[in-house]
């Protein structure tokens, strides 16, 4: 069994680096806190004896050597980056129970045939540069590193540029390591295991997403002299694309999502007409044909709504991952390490993206969830329990030393 | 006749201070660039021989003495703040066409009983700092100096400070000077001179407004793991409610316009459910009881439309002005101008508001309007014709002589 305790502690200090409004966590990619984020989790990795190297996106592999230099690595990880309002635990977890996995192996002098590579990857959450999962997505080839490294934060600062800024550009190329094995423990970010009083959610899926980006062009003019028929209402187009993609939500349940997080009004002033809207529509479901049916229905409808008020408007996709089926003998290996410590379990999809549905692309990939209260997360309130969080590492634990082979 | 080259040779002078993006301005309340362009307007006064005095809101008052000490002087004036993205004209004409108008009396060797006083008012488009027309309203008495001190900008700067910080915090008590009469040159901004065809508008009323800035607090949370039945979504709410704004508007035509032009989402990332939306609706009408009426059904349907999703909600009124009746003798004087000078004019009720409406509380006040192209204000591509210009300055010229008596 893992030390719980430890676990939690350490799950604590890191929770001090970029510390939120409310009790959460603000440690964005690539700010400053991100970097210091980082070293600490360095410094932990160093103490266990870890060697820790980075890629060209800032993913940090922390390798504990295993006794077959033939026998390629078992990956264990999440990401330390949160969201600008985010929870403790999102992603934090799974890189500090993958360390507390390495601490326990060292602990009990467990060897394993398999190296053990303790993995934070760089800019999961997509919050300041879109999209989510970038680098583990350079890492399976979905992207290219050009690509990742162009992408913009709201103040038009390149990845590259702020990656190289904080210091952690490493030598790596990005994707030649080669995965035995990867393993990502999460909180649900989700109600349902909750609801339904299990500790262990044993992740068989994780459904699909598109992030929609649409922009409306309207025309500026002064809200008190422009009679409403003379207006050319972006604002208005936008409230409804909103309602329209929640209809079209509603109409594809039970077993899909969508809703819109993010809108900037420009010139955003209260006496002037939008000239222009920018807003991302969120969209997903496990299943590929509705995926793609609700994503074409978004974008038609929205260029209809758009049409009938004279806004002109554009789409674009950015963000995709399609539906993940995990590893079955990876999954099993899950289930039957909670079966054995005796904790209750269930299958469960995973509503959000992971770095593991692009580690799923090159290796042999699965997940294990734990609760969170109430299912919130993207908040700075989301809140696990310390019984939770140790039953999930112990499972972790398990899976992790039985695929890595004694 | 004034010297129409001069005044627009003046007008591309000043439209240099703080440039747009597409050639308008950007020349908010009390930034660097509102400082560059007061002093290059004091400099302007001090060559026409005016004495400029700053009040403790930082209008400026730039005075041509008359004859006879105890006459009260008559004001001309308007705003030389812009919108984030303005045009050239919306405020500026007003001024430099009442600088223009003790140049031509300067040149023509002409004195009048009464002085002239050349005002700048300050924070009249309440874009950087709500409410609008702020310095007027503080000048009428309608707002206390504390309450327009403490008003804040969307990075929490107050007005006070920045006063302060640009060096524009003048000695003169705010509302102190009394004034003879009060006029004000505008581009219309809106498109009904353009289509009847009519060079000066006779500004006869002002419509009246209000500002009801909406609060909107949902539950943060993951957009890809939130079912549907379990989001509290302040995002939905804020578009359904932009919607009733607009049926609200609708109902109540002719004669009234309503609309949104800033959104606030908090935290405004693409997979986090806003748990906080904040917007401002501008809803205005000529009619004082159907402005009221419009603004009690909009905060009461408001309210239930967020009930309805469990969405907590607040309204705040951040801006508010009566409609106004212009002085019919002043109304007159400037009729008479346009008829003898052989304009075309026609009787026009102001879209937008103005300092002239504060004015109008504790002085005989009204406006002079000229056309603006397509009716396009609070645009940079905002325009109108030197031709346009010259004939509202003449007239603005011919009602000024008139009342401040030869
Ligand atoms: N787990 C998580 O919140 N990932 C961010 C990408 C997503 O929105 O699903
Ligand atoms: N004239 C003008 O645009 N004033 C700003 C206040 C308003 O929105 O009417």
């Amino acid at each position: 069994r893992i030390n719980g305790d430890r676990l939690w502690d350490t799950l604590m200090d890191m929770a001090k680096v970029g510390p939120g409004i409310a009790g959460g966590n603000n440690r964005q990619t690539l700010t400053d806190a991100d970097a210091e984020g980082r070293s600490l989790f360095k410094t932990w990795c160093d103490k266990a004896g870890l060697t820790v190297g980075v890629d060209k996106m800032g993913t940090m592999f922390a390798t504990r050597a295993g006794t077959d230099p033939a026998a390629l690595p078992v990956y264990v990880g999440s990401h330390l980056d949160t969201q600008p309002t985010g929870g403790k635990y999102d992603g934090v977890l799974g890189v500090l129970a993958a360390l507390e996995v390495v601490r326990t192996m060292n602990d009990l002098g467990i060897k394993t045939k398999h190296p053990i590579v303790v993995t934070n990857w760089a800019n999961e959450e997509g919050a300041r540069f879109a999209p989510a999962m970038l680098a583990s997505g350079v890492f399976a080839g979905v992207h290219t590193l050009d690509y990742a490294y162009g992408r913009k934060d709201p103040d038009g600062k390149t990845y590259g540029e702020e990656l190289k800024r904080i210091g952690w550009l490493g030598d790596e190329e990005v994707g030649a390591r080669k995965m035995h094995a990867y393993f990502e423990y999460h909180i649900e970010q989700g109600p349902i295991l909750e609801a339904e009083d299990k500790t262990i959610g044993v992740v068989t899926h994780c459904q699909g997403l598109w992030w929609l980006e649409f922009t409306l062009t309207g025309k500026e003019a002064h809200t008190g002299s422009t009679p409403m028929n003379l207006r050319v209402n972006a604002g208005l187009a936008m409230s409804r694309i909103i309602e329209m993609v929640q209809s079209v939500a509603m109409e594809n349940q039970p077993g899909a999502v969508g809703g819109v997080g993010q809108v900037f009004f420009s010139p955003n002033s209260r006496n002037v007409l939008p000239g222009k809207v920018v807003f991302t529509v969120d969209i997903r479901t496990p299943d590929k044909e509705k995926l793609d049916r609700m994503r074409a229905k978004i974008e038609a409808e929205g260029k209809k709504i758009a049409d009938a008020l004279g806004v002109g408007c554009t789409v674009e996709a950015i963000g995709h991952f399609e539906p993940v089926t995990f590893d079955p003998k990876l999954v099993t290996s899950v289930r039957n390490a909670a079966e054995k410590l005796g904790y209750s379990h269930m299958n469960i999809i995973s509503g959000a993206g992971h770095d593991a549905c692009w580690a799923a692309k090159v290796a042999p990939a699965t997940m294990v969830m734990c609760p969170c209260v109430g299912g919130l997360s993207h908040n700075e309130a989301e809140e696990i329990s310390k019984e939770w969080a140790t039953a999930g590492a112990d499972v972790l634990f398990h899976a992790v030393v039985e695929t890595a082979e004694i």
